[in-house]
């Protein structure tokens, strides 16, 4: 029998399918469905944003007036219309040719695995990093090697130590996922210069760019080098994410490998929701739109913020104060792991991701174990405040001797 | 340099990406979007036969009663309810928790890929086959083995002959894309105690099934060895390709891996849509609607039929009968090439699509090149009348010494 022989079957696993498992995330949230758990765990979008009377119009009118070209195939490239849209967004100069429409920004990193990552590629990432970008990029049995951070974003030292063989480095520079750190425009300029000499190309992923509480984050790294990036946007966040609609722009040298990637993963990405997504798009309703999500998310990170403050006091527990995103990255104290804290958490009804699921490589050392990841977007402000007295009587509880 | 570095640029490409490639089909498609131009080229179903009417209510409904959940992250398995309509619907026992909803049913082709094939890994697959599915598995770099066939489908001492180390055997048995063949009841239970025997599994991929005009096609392969077989199907030949809705039935062994494999690729497919394609469903609205999607093909079927009888007398072109689905196959008299045949029929105002593309494996030999694939099911009934007048013409011409 051959190792990847599934016994008793006439199934033979590829050799990748060893690194396809579930979740860590995925299975707490499971859990986190329960009625009456209070979740910080899921990165789900607060559903009161979500603009349900602008997608009913828009769904009418594409159908009205357009609903044979909206239900059939279309280009992979995408819904032209939508494409010119999205590149008169961005805040360089981007062509619309270089636009493809993918089905949630997700589909953009399965894309740029299948056309960058051979087994045994080196592939750079922050610490820690987007869980879902590890998911995406295993299957083409990468060698995925974490680059050192500080608080302004990935070391360009760091990055130029480890930059042989790397097909590319992996960054969210805006309020990541998870820690809600935003890279500054000085490591900006520095990093993408740092790239440029070692010859290493950025992916750049932006989910959260437009969630910002007080200012713009700094232009993307994309900006500073179109052609050496390939830079991924998303829907989700600013419209919703169960239309599955985001988008990458890529440089023209690699657009056509992407483009048949994408074709043969799943011919186009709905037409109908990208002629929706466009009618929505239309006249200044993103500029209406997005900073009523952007005072929202400020009141529930501010209620966050100040829960802690209150209920973690003497517990030797420390924050971040994102500026903007979704979530808030916590530290407890020593001694205490995350994960070991989460059943617990769990009984008095609270959820979090323990950070160690976004470290990347070997098993997290004892200081990832003790990081949290808290989304203060789907919860509510007093939903907020209960969640936080809990999850201090657990650490309270688990710190005694 | 090395063999996949793209020059002037940092980027170097995946061994796999040189497997990527434009299809033929759609640089064809491209031309034959011109106005005026009648394709029998494309396998777009008849926009008449979207149900625009209902898919606008189902969308003001599902938008109306829950619009929070339709537009949120959702489990990568798909809505239950639509999985529990879907394993109602197929004709063999099905638990729902053994489907699996993917944005169209080429996305199962590319999950299937990724789990199960390794570089050079053997897949057997009918002469012709369909194109995407090859554009599919091709990024997972596999040795693609053609099986030969008679006029009732794959020969299974041929699948016996090249079974050796083959990961599975790739089928369409109804109304094949692209000849429109079907496979007979006799050969489906030959076919699958041979593969049994020489435990070869099978992906079956059916996304025509219920295209029948004069009686049902024979059951599933599936359904008579569930536990050895992969079912891939879609929603885009009885609703509409527009919403990317397919799904695939695994057995309890495959089924996990899939669904990591679902979750990397695009987290899950859009809610709204499956809602919405759900909402439709509800009833017996496909019982309804598919007749009318059956007497409307078979009516084109017989105009193009006629046509060539007409037509094409004394020119030494052959075609076959199909009992269902969207394709004619014909073969032009020997000596002719359907390729070169293209740009002349397109200068003519009519396209079709070679059938070499189709031919997995070594160049297509003389007998290839002068199959060609008529979808009969875009045009209609004139257009049928006048693009087959067109395409004799043009052979006429070509047959001149």
């Amino acid at each position: 029998m051959k190792p990847n022989d599934l016994p008793s079957t006439p199934w033979v696993l590829a050799r990748r399918a060893a690194r396809m498992n579930p979740s860590v995330i995925r299975e707490i949230l499971k859990v986190t469905e329960r009625p009456g758990i209070t979740s910080f765990a899921g990165g789900l979008p607060s559903p009161t944003t979500f603009p349900v009377a602008e997608f009913a119009a828009a769904s009418a009118q594409v159908l009205h007036d357009d609903g044979a070209a909206a239900l059939q195939y279309a280009a992979s490239e995408g819904f032209g219309p939508l494409r010119e849209r999205i590149a008169a967004m961005l805040p360089w100069p981007v062509d619309p040719a270089q636009v493809l429409v993918t089905t949630g920004s997700q589909q953009g990193l399965d894309l740029v695995a299948k056309v960058l990552l051979d087994p045994g590629s080196r592939v750079l990432v922050e610490t820690p990093t987007y869980l879902g970008a590890l998911q995406a990029f295993a299957p083409m049995e990468p060698e995925v090697v974490p680059v050192a951070n500080d608080e302004h974003g990935v070391l360009a030292s760091d990055l130029e130590a480890k930059a042989s063989g790397a097909r590319f480095l992996y960054l969210l520079p805006n309020f990541q996922n998870p820690t809600g750190r935003t890279m500054s425009a000085a490591r900006r300029d520095e990093l993408s210069q740092a790239a440029q000499r070692a010859g290493v190309p950025i992916v750049e992923d932006n989910p959260y760019g437009d969630l910002w509480f007080d200012q713009p984050p700094p232009a993307p790294l994309t900006a500073r080098n179109p052609q050496g990036c390939i830079y991924l946007g998303s829907f989700s966040k600013v419209l919703a994410p169960g239309l599955r609609l985001g988008f990458l722009v890529a440089p023209p040298a690699l657009y056509p490998k992407l483009l048949q990637a994408k074709q043969a993963a799943d011919l186009h990405s709905p037409s109908f929701n990208q002629r929706m997504a466009h009618a929505v798009l239309q006249g200044d309703f993103l500029d209406r739109h997005v900073p009523r999500i952007r005072a929202l998310y400020r009141s529930q990170r501010d209620a966050m913020l100040a829960a802690l403050q209150r209920e973690m006091a003497g517990l030797g527990v420390e924050w971040n104060k994102p500026d903007g995103g979704m979530f808030l990255w916590a530290r407890l104290p020593r001694g205490l792991s995350a994960l070991d804290l989460l059943p617990k958490a769990v009984d008095r009804g609270v959820a979090f991701v323990p950070g160690a699921a976004f470290y990347a490589g070997d098993a997290p050392d004892a200081d990832a174990l003790r990081t949290l990841r808290l989304s203060f977007v789907t919860a509510t402000v007093p939903q907020i405040d209960a969640g936080i007295v809990a999850l201090a009587a657990v650490i309270r509880e688990a710190r005694r001797p």
